[in-house]
């Protein structure tokens, strides 16, 4: 194996209109449900959207980024208790998994799984395109996919065939990310330096500019990542975890 | 590529003595850290435990799991906002991250990027083990680590050159977890056919006789992840995240 395929890899927004088979599709969820998962429960589900209909309806819920309806299928990855509950209840066995701690573990099996069905379908040379809108309008996506109780959708790709493949984007230093032993907190010196490349680059100051602001970190507390956006989102999605089957606890 | 990799692969506990270098992280941290991540933000951070004294004080906190003091480094990945939270201290931007959406932001980044490593690492014939522990005993895994304000354990995954590997546990056919369009929920007669063939393996049968079961999901929901250590986790990952500094936003 090239190891070159991981820092080669881009996340590609624009496709062909080649369409990706279901054949394709089953054969690559098959590979990727080999990923670890915990007790090997595989706790996720995966909502293809192919129909052209069904693209428009769910475009709006990703803020109408251009790569939903432009993809050949909208893949939505849902953390999945229900299929377990389920065989609880066809097994004479009292399910005890409607709490948060049982959502991250679902979470965790999801994402898991959702990326190594990223690396497959990037490998086969397919592009692929992470929506992170999925957790900030949950419920509407559920209502549009017909999601059960203790189905809540954590995370979507985009998928089809390459039309573009975008530049290199960039990223930190592998030292800024590793601590050994214990955690390293970072000086303001530090931080400085690990972010150095990154603001230096040329699209960055054109985000700066054409934003209106003085530093790029200003681009995503004040216009990509807002708190308010942030804590409105976080209302939302913890009402709907909780009403779909994952009451929080209360405080300790 | 070989994409018989992707079934062909294994979770790995038992490992030999010899390392894994300081460098090979570093190599497969920075090829792992080219995976997507929500606006390019890196939410993550990884601690490398590989001093024996610091395993023996982490095994306990995974229920003693021999694979933590038989491995050659522990790596615990945890979502961090306080690299990106000092970034805008520095850069004259106020950060609004103290929330669950962000905290589920993070999350997601973490997952994807430990997945990549976990990809990396068995395709450069090391072994891995995911250990879900990790959002048990988050506290005083923290403590261990010394993690500062925003940043929280999610994963672990021990490391080393693989000394046996075990035979495939199995995995439920594709078409259980692919819905086209919208979600076919599971009829009983559905249920007992996705699960018939985990049902049937040996190791399945063992594990209901030694636990003195009726049926395999038994041995789930009343010996390996029972309701009141799922609502006793929820309770103490719930509140250590919300003093990590990631408030849960009141019902709406």
């Amino acid at each position: 194996m090239d190891m070159k395929f991981f820092e080669d890899r881009r996340t590609v927004r624009q496709y062909t209109d080649e369409p990706v088979t279901d054949a394709e599709i089953e054969r690559m969820v098959r590979l990727a449900s080999h990923a670890p998962t915990t007790g090997n429960m595989q706790l996720y589900s995966v909502i293809v959207t192919r129909d052209e209909d069904m693209k428009r309806q769910l475009a709006p819920m990703h803020f109408n980024q251009p790569t939903v309806e432009g993809c050949s299928v909208v893949l939505t990855f849902c953390a999945d208790f229900n299929r377990f509950v389920r065989w609880c209840e066809v097994s004479d066995a009292a399910p005890g998994y409607s709490n948060f701690q049982s959502f991250m573990t679902a979470v965790i099996d999801t994402v898991i799984f959702t990326q190594q069905f990223c690396t497959i379908a990037e490998m086969s040379g397919y592009g692929c395109c992470y929506l992170g809108t999925t957790t900030y309008n949950a419920p509407q996506i559920a209502e549009l996919l017909r999601l059960p109780r203790m189905v809540v959708p954590v995370t979507t790709l985009t998928l089809g065939h390459v039309a573009a493949r975008p530049d290199d984007c960039g990223r930190l230093p592998a030292s800024a990310v590793i601590h050994s032993e214990r955690y390293q907190d970072y000086t303001p010196e530090a931080i400085r330096e690990i972010y150095a490349e990154k603001e230096s680059r040329d699209d960055s100051h054109r985000f700066v500019a054409e934003n209106g602001k003085q530093t790029l970190a200003q681009v995503f507390t004040d216009v990509r990542y807002k708190r308010e956006d942030n804590e409105h989102f976080s209302r939302i999605y913890r009402y709907f975890i909780e009403t779909a089957g994952f009451p929080f606890p209360d405080k300790k």
